[in-house]
């Protein structure tokens, strides 16, 4: 399979100058080629038109849990530990078999329509998730749980070596490569001490990048510290976490001695910037941050608090906020927010993925640049997608060098019956 | 004309229960039926079948400059002063004849095409803006100023009364009701005190409301109160503003004596929550605002600034930010930013419209919940238009009684000219 991307406006990734008149090559699931026109070698299987389009690299969607999309909408306006243990929690036992694997496929149809190619997941049954990844063409990394199925609800629950394993075993690098396992260590405050720590070495035996909750909560860090009697990112190091590559969610609560703890780590901090305000946890200090060259990524968190998985919004959001708090319009420049959303999410995740160049993975992600809100559209075409633009501009998508949606369209799935399964269990939960 | 919309999930405003199975009737620019479905009594000219939509009454944008989309995207992640003063107001100088018109009509397309039926405008050329107003078949509230066209380069420029006599004669009830005219004073720090005098005697003497920037930078309150001595909402009292309704956009650097102030003043203060974000200003303490009673609306400002004219992600934003901000999930409810956005907007601008019911005016908005992002659909309608719905819901949009938007293409006006002619200006504007 050899395809061809014509006559398109291309920002190749978050630095580089933006050609107006952009060519893209890609070989089987590879980008042979991204830059100005030139004479394309052919022949090729499929030659794509992006007149009109700007071509980004998918969109990384560093924080989610899929099949919350099932739970969308039905708390609003209400603190996390409500929201969490008095609305979320319930209804979650109530999930089951392939309740699972419909929610991550309505999130993927939700996912490839705002532009997002390739997401970090963490939830109750991963089988589910892993089978609906591998059916909706999307790139994932999955975060495994090593505790039962009902360690979210019975803390202290029996520590599943074997389970892990085998999931790892069955799933790495499983349809062509398009999915990566990694382990969910939900959090510090939903375990005992020791089970972590069982976690923890069983991720650096394997090698695994731990996907774990991080002071998402001002509660979360008084009671973490006064459990422990030090910060929590110090006891994350004290159960020698960072043996191995950690993605961190949220990190709202984290202060200047944090950062710079985290200069030397192998952390990856995720702004979920939506839910963070939607909860009324606070706003991370992403800004700092990433002056201080830490690789920050980007996330939606799951619809239940967001309330949907629009990428696109949440670099919008996340370029927005920190300008006014800090009353500061210079800092989270458009640029910087692409680059979290795109380039930093492929690293966190273990891909060669966002970016448009040569060895890159070919995922890539037309934009309609014709919608009014566009209009007149020359300008920075960055400040242009994270100000002006909308989910409903991602025309194309491409996973692994195949199209997955043209024109709007999903090819990949049975979009209806996805639809009509997930209201049908919304019906059967009785919400 | 007698209407039709049947099968429709029926939001009549903030307050009142949703109802699954609803209708509305309208006869005219008058809804003369909204609620549960009835027997209706025919024969109508039009009936639409609203199955897979949620109805709610238009969205009113109550700050806005509409040509600025001209100028969309040329200038981010920049301080307001070095924005406005080294690229805006430059480059403004150089808009002349239809520019206006032109621009007014695109972000007429791009508000209608995002649930938006009536607006508050101020800018340079308001002839242009008031004839694509009626050329557009939107509703809104056009500012003149009494002032010359260069006065926001010039400061203390000539005082027209003539020129806003003759405009308020012209306009103020033409197009069926659909335009009001209200007086624009830029703000209080654009020109002398005696010139701003006689525009505030002007506009108590012809009963205009008054559209003003105020308190918008913490520079613009230092500066101002330095200049006179007291609080700047004093000043506007001293000037005697209070006599007429005065629509105070931004209001971002008010503190409690100044919310206090306002509570028995005709005061509409506009949270603008995007572009304050944007420009570094701050954060309007709007939730307090609203707990003191004070009727705050919502607008976009210009699309320079903004840089779309949504309402509905305007709404967004403006319901997480305060919550993240104040860690308080509670503030800024959905139903609240809802309110904001269609009731208040029509007290602030002077239309009975904003509800649908008996009596009020047929500005009405079909959102389309069929897309991803809204599935499953149940839960709380409100919560889900402002959480997860998108501008690219909007389906079909009825102003005054008349269909201008129907299954997403807009009906009056030639769209493709309009978005060519922007370009041309752009290209003219060599920016």
């Amino acid at each position: 399979m050899k395809g061809l991307i014509k006559n398109v406006k291309l920002v190749r990734d978050a630095e580089s100058e933006v050609m107006d008149d952009g060519m893209i090559i890609y070989e089987g699931n590879l980008i042979t080629y991204a830059g100005k026109r030139t004479e394309a070698q052919g022949p090729f299987d499929q030659i794509i038109d992006g007149k009109g389009c700007i071509a980004i690299p998918g969109l990384v969607n560093c924080h989610c849990h899929a099949p919350m999309v099932i739970l969308r909408n039905i708390a609003n306006d209400m603190k996390l530990e409500d929201w969490l243990f008095g609305h979320i929690i319930p209804i979650e036992a109530r999930l089951a078999g392939d309740d699972y694997y419909w929610g991550t496929m309505l999130a993927a149809c939700e996912m490839i329509s705002s532009g997002t190619t390739c997401f970090l997941d963490m939830y109750l049954d991963m089988e589910q998730c892993a089978k609906a990844v591998i059916d909706s063409k999307m790139r994932a990394n999955i975060s495994k749980n090593t505790l039962t199925s009902d360690s979210r609800i019975e803390r202290g629950t029996l520590f599943d070596k074997q389970g892990y394993e085998s999931f790892l075993k069955e799933y790495h690098g499983a349809a062509n490569n398009r999915i990566r396992v990694s382990m969910e260590i939900h959090s510090l405050y939903l375990y005992d001490y020791d089970r972590i720590k069982e976690s923890v070495d069983l991720a650096a035996e394997t090698n695994s990048t731990i996907h774990i909750h991080v002071l998402e909560t001002a509660d979360e860090k008084r009671s973490l510290e006064s459990k422990f009697g030090k910060r929590v990112l110090e006891t994350m190091e004290e159960l020698g976490m960072f043996r191995v590559p950690v993605i961190a969610a949220h990190t709202v609560h984290v202060d200047d001695a944090d950062i710079s703890f985290m200069k030397d780590k192998r952390i990856y901090p995720v702004h979920n910037p939506t839910s963070n305000l939607k909860l009324g946890s606070g706003i991370s200090p992403v800004d700092k941050m990433l002056k201080e060259g830490i690789c920050v990524c980007l996330g939606t968190d799951g619809a239940a608090s967001n309330n949907n998985l629009n990428m696109i919004e949440e670099m919008h959001i996340a370029s927005l906020i920190h300008k006014g708090v800090h009353r500061d319009s210079k800092l989270m420049s458009a640029r910087e927010t692409f680059r979290m959303a795109t380039e930093n999410g492929g690293k966190a995740l273990g891909f060669p993925i966002g970016k448009l160049e040569r060895g890159y993975l070919a995922d890539i992600v037309l934009l309609d640049e014709t919608g009014f809100h566009n209009v007149p559209g020359s300008g920075d075409p960055i400040a242009q997608i994270v100000y002006s633009m909308q989910g409903s501009d991602v025309k194309t998508v491409i996973i692994d060098g195949e199209t997955v949606m043209r024109d709007r369209e999903i090819l990949c799935m049975d979009t209806e019956r996805i639809k009509a399964e997930v209201k049908r269990i919304r019906k059967r939960l009785e919400i």
